[in-house]
């Protein structure tokens, strides 16, 4: 039996399109949703198609902003001939959140997998080619670092992108972030392949 | 630093504002927002506020419903006469679910919590005791199935409702939902309380 009637029944359709969100979490949100004062709703929802409206990709870096060009690419005070390449804002929020990176990014909005068919072309990375050499011909950046995640997928699109900065034959800085035990973490319970990863990647003290 | 511009950082905010969603979350939702087609996400906003606007209680149940009376109210093949009290309408979904209550409902939208400041004005109380008195003074209903959660807020509103439709002095058979150890659930992980209830239910095989 239709319990809740049309309009609520297609706000909970809606809301488990979202990811992460399924069909009990779904229905927490739209009777919050339809509990809250009207005006409250008006405004998440002008929240959501403003942002969608006025959000694009940051001509420089692709990450996603307001105007022409993100603040961190806008900013005298970044070192911008060095470029961390990563997959999606959120991994720029992270590192951002240490406070200790001076350089800018670049985002490519996913990650190579041919398990989910996504290619080459579907990331960003014409534009990250784009980005390095200058119109000259002359590298446009010292170093790039590649900080995908430690997945198939990451480590992938690593070595792809390390091959692609190679044929433009630029003498340009590759590196790729650490991959080790997490700080925190212990060694009983950290899985065989980090561990590996963590002794190969043993530096001197 | 601002990382993402003001209209993306709303849209964060106003997520965060419903139950359940967290920095991350409301992060990772906003950014998969302004990926979406701007089709789909005006689709989303509009079943919001269109739910707002078109859902209400239902005057007889009180649960959230688009018209005057819910579908379990105006079905001619639900037992009038039997109410099952639960605090909200996922409480009343979950019962519809298990397709074995041919009853009606009663939403109380809510438990009485002194530790809340939840008090017996503050939830559907009233509706249901007009609700179980006819107009001719006679009592309009012969059970009433109390289905609140087993939690102190439940139990202590569970009592209370007893008390009130006792005072009413109509010969309405008043019940409670059995407590005990869930299907499935072994002797050995069940915490005390709930074990001591369940022997205190006990039934003859």
């Amino acid at each position: 039996m239709d319990l809740y009637g049309s309009h609520i029944n297609r706000l909970i359709e809606e809301l488990q399109g979202l990811p992460g969100i399924g069909s009990k979490t779904a229905q927490r949100l739209a009777f919050h949703i339809v509990n809250m004062p009207k005006e409250r709703v008006q405004s998440l929802a002008d929240s959501m198609t403003e942002a969608r409206e006025h959000v694009n990709y940051c001509r420089e870096c692709c990450t996603l902003t307001d105007g022409e060009l993100c603040p961190i690419c806008r900013s005298e005070k970044r070192n911008h001939r060095q470029i961390m390449v990563v997959e999606n804002p959120r991994d720029l929020a992270a590192y951002e959140r240490t406070g200790r990176y001076e350089g800018v990014y670049h985002v490519l909005h996913g990650a190579i997998s041919p398990m989910l068919g996504i290619g080459p072309n579907d990331i960003k990375l014409r534009e990250l080619m784009q980005r390095l050499q200058g119109s000259d011909g002359e590298k446009n950046c010292d170093e790039v670092i590649i900080a995908t995640n430690a997945s198939v997928e990451g480590e992938t699109t690593a070595m792809y992108i390390l091959k692609l900065i190679r044929t433009l034959g630029l003498d340009i800085k590759v590196t790729r972030i650490a991959s080790g035990v997490p700080v925190g973490g212990d060694i009983e319970n950290t899985d065989e392949v980090t561990l590996e990863r963590a002794l190969l990647g043993r530096t001197e003290m």
